[in-house]
């Protein structure tokens, strides 16, 4: 197989789709998002069969059993893909939203249109299910649509293309609107970064090592998502319930997550009261803490703690393993933040205005918060509904990637015949 | 010189200006740009007197007049700036807008808030007036700027650099803010693409040689200007009198702008009608017309006729010379501007309401008109107040990039303690 010729057959066939898919209209979109879910609760067997092919393949292969647990598509997981679609279908359409028209003095009226990016590429791992939430983004933001997920989910992957094409052509849409790439060989992705004439924008999910790859070679834009080193930091102006509550939550709620805390720092007059509290919290949950020496100072009957070095106020632990440090004031939690951060999610828990709005204003991340859980940082949490990742990047989206952030605005005039003196 | 050491000591200058700027007040971003626009009124002579040095070298180097032109500072391009300067004072500060703040059903509370982007690198031609501009957007953006203009023009911005960092010292922000790279070293361009940890987003303004060169090497995001291959399209259902006027203006209103109309596109049952009567005024300025078959045999006496290749069709001409295609219908005008234009700025001309919708809706361009000349697109006449550059590019800012194109949302939560369930 010629993988060179293959991809670019496979853009020339999305980029064609693009423009039928960027004029259709919303009925058409949501009758595919439908027929796309009723085929996967109809084929559920099937799509399950297929999935016991590549959970065999990849426990041959010797696969880890969280990868194993990821590649599994059980019946819950296929009822919830078709759910996610349907999630979709009740989300308002945002193309042709037409915005800010505003007469100017020479008559002409100026003003923006939503439009789709065109054709977007998406590299992930060995999860089925991202391949049908990525499709049913893509499909009603009026993109075009190539997927390459990891390769050991080959097979669940073609059978779920084939359900998402039945149904897009049952629309009247076109079927190459959403491609799956079928080869499992590598290059496949290097083909798919480095063809901007037919690729608009690429979005990554995966390791750090993948990322750092795709951003050294890539020629198309990108939409990424790094990793989360997200801070809570607990003022000396906290109710103490508030705090405890939510550096547990950011902690404890779930391990493995981006917008899970990985470093909590607190002000140095608080802390004395504050740390006992939630040791006595993280104990349960036997959350080893990292602390500078303040904080250990504080903690020294806690039975699961160790001394933080230099490389833990950047580490993305995601286990439960919490860096602590004691800080003078919000003053240096700031700076520690826009140090070490990754810059996705940060909190404040305080009951000072002042602080709180400076806080917000001067941490330099996708999402900051005041009195809530960094677990929140999610599109489903934030209303958009679904997502297609969380962006660390400053340019075009930033934070959880819903529908929205699969288009663009482009300017529009209505005129009356003026020219320009 | 160590270039790799002078760049990067830039960049880290204006990492650290930049988060003085991004919390810098609305006022003070102001008085920055006043008392810089008060300093180059003073400064006027000694500013004629730094632009004539760069006029001798350049003069003594050879180069042509047009050139000549665009680095010179008149009296009158000096008022220009500092008037320039006072109308971004003039505009809403737009950093820090809160918008869309929604409770969810969890009781957060979700919206976003505008922020700066950082640091911007801007690499121009020799035109001191850009040093300016970019300048004052990226200060009242809350952004610090590191600037490579033109090397004949080092002089003149040298002075210009001088001047902005004693209105920015005036205004307790750090001189930082504005860098300008002082060296001529074409290897400076170089670093600065691709020193991500240092510059969030690069500008380039320039030829598409320049261009095509950056996207090759750059790492650094690019809001990208590249060239206009503009249509209008004269409907059957168009007034005669506005397509006559529109299709005049759009060519002959300047030939060198990147908003001018490169290609005429016009319905087969107007074009006997219309194409002479715009061959009588097009005569007035000679503008010679590359016909395809059926337009050059409606104009066969017009004296500056010649025959359209392919290559007409994209072709910038950036002179007085239009491509002029006779089309069945609106659909293959479509199918024809898709194909060929460079996505910069389309009109149509026509009555027809429903037709009207579906080119704004299907034209896949940063600008898109009805009944108005493409010379509108353009940030003053958008009402943005001053544009850094025209982009080209979907993700992020499309069309003219004014202030806002300068900045970034990032989510923001106002809690109550909550935390996830």
């Amino acid at each position: 197989m010629d993988i060179k010729h293959y991809m670019s057959d496979l853009g020339q066939r999305a980029r064609i789709a693009s423009r039928a898919m960027a004029k259709a209209d919303t009925a058409a979109k949501n009758k595919a998002l439908s027929l796309i879910a009723a085929a996967i609760r109809r084929e559920a067997a099937a799509l399950r069969a297929a999935n016991e092919l590549d959970l065999a393949a990849a426990k041959a292969a010797g696969m880890e059993a969280a990868m194993l647990d990821r590649l599994s598509l059980s019946d819950k997981a296929i009822a919830t893909m078709a759910e996610g679609l349907e999630q979709i279908v009740s989300l308002a359409d945002p193309i042709g939203e037409i915005s800010n028209m505003k007469y100017r003095p020479t008559g002409i009226q100026v003003g923006q249109m939503r439009v789709p990016l065109g054709v977007i590429g998406i590299i992930y791992e060995a999860r089925p299910n991202v391949t049908v939430d990525a499709a049913g983004l893509c499909i009603k933001s009026g993109n075009a649509t190539i997927l390459r997920g990891g390769s050991e989910a080959i097979h669940c992957n073609q059978a779920l293309a084939k359900l998402v094409k039945e149904g897009l052509a049952g629309a009247g849409l076109p079927a190459d609107a959403v491609q799956i790439v079928e080869t499992t060989d590598r290059a496949a992705v290097g083909e798919l970064i480095t063809m901007p004439q037919y690729v608009d924008v690429i979005v990554p999910r995966g390791g750090k090592g993948l990322i750092a790859r795709l951003m050294q070679e890539a020629t198309v834009p990108m939409i990424k998502h790094l990793d989360g080193i997200c801070h809570v930091y607990i003022d000396d102006k906290a109710d103490l319930q508030k705090a405890s509550d939510i550096a547990f939550n950011a902690k404890c709620h779930r391990y493995g997550t981006c917008n899970t805390m990985e470093t909590l720092l607190v002000a140095k007059a608080i802390a004395p009261r504050i740390l006992p509290l939630l040791a006595e919290r993280y104990a349960t949950q036997k959350v080893e803490l990292r602390c500078d020496p303040v904080a250990a100072s504080l903690l020294h009957d806690y039975a699961w703690i160790a001394s933080a070095t230099e490389e833990d106020w950047s580490t993305e632990y995601l286990a439960p393993v919490l860096a602590v440090k004691v800080v003078a004031d919000m003053d240096e939690a700031i700076h520690h933040i826009n140090q070490y951060s990754s810059k996705h999610t940060e909190a404040i828990v305080t009951e000072d205005y002042s602080r709180a709005m400076r806080f917000l204003r001067e941490v330099d991340s996708a999402s900051v918060m005041v009195n809530a859980s960094t677990r929140f940082a999610d599109g489903f949490e934030y209303g958009l509904g679904a997502e297609i990742g969380i962006s660390n990047d400053k340019l075009h989206a930033r934070g959880p990637v819903g529908l929205e952030g699969l288009t663009s605005l482009k300017y529009i005039v209505f005129g009356h015949g003026e020219v320009r003196q």
